[in-house]
């Protein structure tokens, strides 16, 4: 008797495996558990991408809809195709072009578009909490890609999922699988979803973070000798430096943020060659880390700014595996999500 | 022997049923019958939509464009899914980032659009009377999705299905299912291709229409004083209120209309303020209606403008259910035009 | 025994052809025998759509991504259709609502579209070469739908289809298709894409060129009096001529460009005005051609410009011909550039 992997029509998701939220926020809603089901699923979706055909039928039928109010092309891309794996027709709204134009709010908005039958909200949003109003209104599940500086859930998952496969131990239990690991974030905190949502993640399987950033970009209550009831948006204690060569040595994982051009106009720094002297990721800083450290950046890239070319391209850069890994997690989450709506 | 209704691949419609239209343009030239069997088919969609896996393939291969030269969210994601859900290919076209912002000529596009293989055009313009002259020079189907202040068929269908699921004799023969039922429109009637499409109808299918706005935003023909004549864009006759408090005594549907901002800066209107005070949807006016009487609007609301909150999300609104027939009612629509082209 | 051509799952593609390239970047690159296999799965593809369902799984589970850093209607959606009657899913990428208008780099977004599984990646772009650049960074396949005014290859092959398809000899070989055939191009060659990669296409299968604009919308190279090697874009030898009266004598084909407006914005005509009278295609001027020589035009069109209206709309013009064959053509460069990834 044998067995046919490849006309296997459904993922192989672990047995047993419970969930059960309805909509997607934010990483620290997560428990280790459900951290680590989405990471066994994303594993499911991994093996199905590597198939001749990397599709299955598990959401046919089903309604996925972007609804982007800022521009992206890579989450968007990946939600899209994420749902056309799964066999979901996906349908994309953006702000520009839409009755948002007309000065349609977005509530209004979104209970148009669960009337119309979306399964499923893939939003983006300007504003912190947007999600978390939209979640409030509607029955439809809603999945935050990005709102304001708050949250990017499954950027932090597909990092988490990306440093679990290089640094993890696979038979290390819920929340154990990156204990002990130095993970060190580079760049604006203060102004970072990414950087927010990782903390969260990382802490959860256990890892010892570091942020390093000039002070103007910590959030309040990370400055030096600022109380941390002063910070508006609630984060697990990490580790602060403000001098990256401090910040690096030794560590396991090193990620660079984008650099926003705004920050300069709006006075929080000096210049772009300030910032890129003190807080570049260079060969010779990367050297500090440990051996074979990943080298991660969340993108778009500012090469030369945030990361020097020859360190983006490097050997210990996992940076397209990042956005490889985002199709399979995201697949994760719309399956886990659209068959606990069944 | 059983039966197996999810697995079933066709909609159930209605036997000996006939459509010869290829184009959808405006209600007017629908006759009792035709908007009989649209209905009889929209049941047959909302069949479809309930099953587990809401798909049927019915007019696989089939290509549809939208085609909007105005920003819109629900009627383009309401057709889009419309067509997927019946195993269409659909293709959006917007008129910015398309070869318009070249200069390109309305039936330039159209003909290449079907040249391209489109079997309908769905199409949505600002100037009056567009889809007709595309519908003069292409092959395609044409379906107007909303032509400057002209008409908008299907948003009119929709409101009908909706009226008739809930006041409607479905016993009664072909243009009696809304005989005698009182309908009240309020708002913008000179500008408002919903009003224009859902008054020829209404009064098809034998209710008894009442429109309701200040003078300056009546048709022409409908303004006290001047000869019918005067009416630029043909309607049928209906009754004329420019006192909402009266208008509404005794009906059994209310239906606000949206209040453009641009009115006020054309002078139409003194301020959004008055226009509140005398023509919003409250509960106090509603509660002068039938009772149970049914509260409706095509979107997007400006909710304390022409309908106040509480009124919007009350039990007698079925604003949210004109939103999920949409999409049945469009599904109709393209499978009664692109069968009739087989 | 019956066959049944409609349950037929592949095309007909010719048995022994071989394709081997990973990129379609331009016209000029392809030996005649790669061009006639081309032609012959364009033949192939016709007939797919020429069925009850258009449609073919051939690439079901591949992943095609437009990307367009210009607008377009006509070659977008032509891929998108391609696409998709091939099995494939699309994914649409403009510049505008993308991350592009955050600053992202072409080669961040195209490895990032690759990351994201783009096997294919279609792309428009203003400056020439842009398609030769990302070609060397990405392993997707890549395919040039348009870069600045150097080459747009799928129209060259469109047209070239379309030309042999009316005056094509069936039974001649390999680059003998159009042997001793006539050509016109009459208008902006200077500046156009489609010009050059005609001429590379019409040389390769032994048509005889003639070029026809006033010397400031010719090429260098090619301006009376002035050095070939002026050229800074190397095109094969073809007869220069600057009188359109003389140029279209005994064509097969007369083919007009579109007239940019911004030609005399820059000084390089005195006017629209007096463009049109030396240069327009009017059915004087036709009449001097062969007996039912093709009148072609790329689109969009000025018309009244380029090309009288009468002309275009005349039995002659197979222009919307070219716009239908697109859709196989670009099936078969899909097809032949996908599965030779396999």
């Amino acid at each position: 008797m044998t067995t046919e992997p490849t006309t296997q029509t459904t993922p192989a998701i672990p047995a047993g495996a419970k969930w059960t939220r309805r909509h997607l926020l934010d990483v620290d809603e997560l428990s280790p558990d459900e951290i680590e089901l989405l990471m066994q699923t994303t594993d499911a979706m991994k093996e199905v991408l590597s198939r001749d055909v990397p599709r299955v039928p598990a959401l046919r039928g089903r309604t996925i809809v972007t609804l982007f109010y800022e521009a992206s092309t890579r989450t968007r891309a990946s939600f899209e195709l994420a749902g056309k794996a799964l066999g979901a027709d996906v349908i994309n709204v953006a702000a520009s072009g839409s009755s948002v134009e007309k000065g349609e709010s977005l509530i209004d908005t979104v209970r148009t578009l669960q009337a119309v039958g979306a399964d499923a909200l893939i939003m983006r949003h300007g504003s912190s909490g947007a999600p978390y109003l939209v979640a409030r209104h509607v029955q439809s599940s809603v999945i935050n890609a990005g709102d304001g500086w708050h949250a990017h859930p499954t950027q932090a998952l597909l990092d988490l999922y990306t440093m679990r496969a290089h640094l993890g131990d696979p038979s290390a239990g819920s929340g154990q699988a990156l204990r002990g690991r130095k993970v060190v974030i580079v760049g604006d905190i203060a102004h970072s979803r990414v950087a927010r949502s990782n903390i969260w993640a990382l802490t959860t399987m256990g890892a010892e973070v570091t942020v390093c950033a000039p002070p103007t970009l910590l959030p309040a209550g990370m400055r030096p000798g600022q109380p941390r009831s002063e910070e508006p948006l609630a984060m697990p204690p990490v580790r602060v430096e403000t001098d990256l060569d401090i910040a690096i040595q030794g560590a396991d994982v090193v990620m660079a943020l984008r650099l926003q051009k705004e920050r300069m106009s709006h006075g929080l720094l000096p210049s772009t060659r300030e910032y890129a002297t003190l807080y570049q990721l260079t060969e010779r800083r990367v050297a500090a880390a440990a051996t074979g450290a990943l080298v991660m950046h969340p993108g778009p890239m500012n090469e030369g700014v945030e990361i020097a070319p020859a360190v983006a391209s490097s050997l210990q850069s996992v940076i397209e595996e990042q956005v490889t890994n985002g199709v399979a997690v995201r697949m994760a989450v719309l399956y886990l999500i659209c068959r606990s709506r069944a």
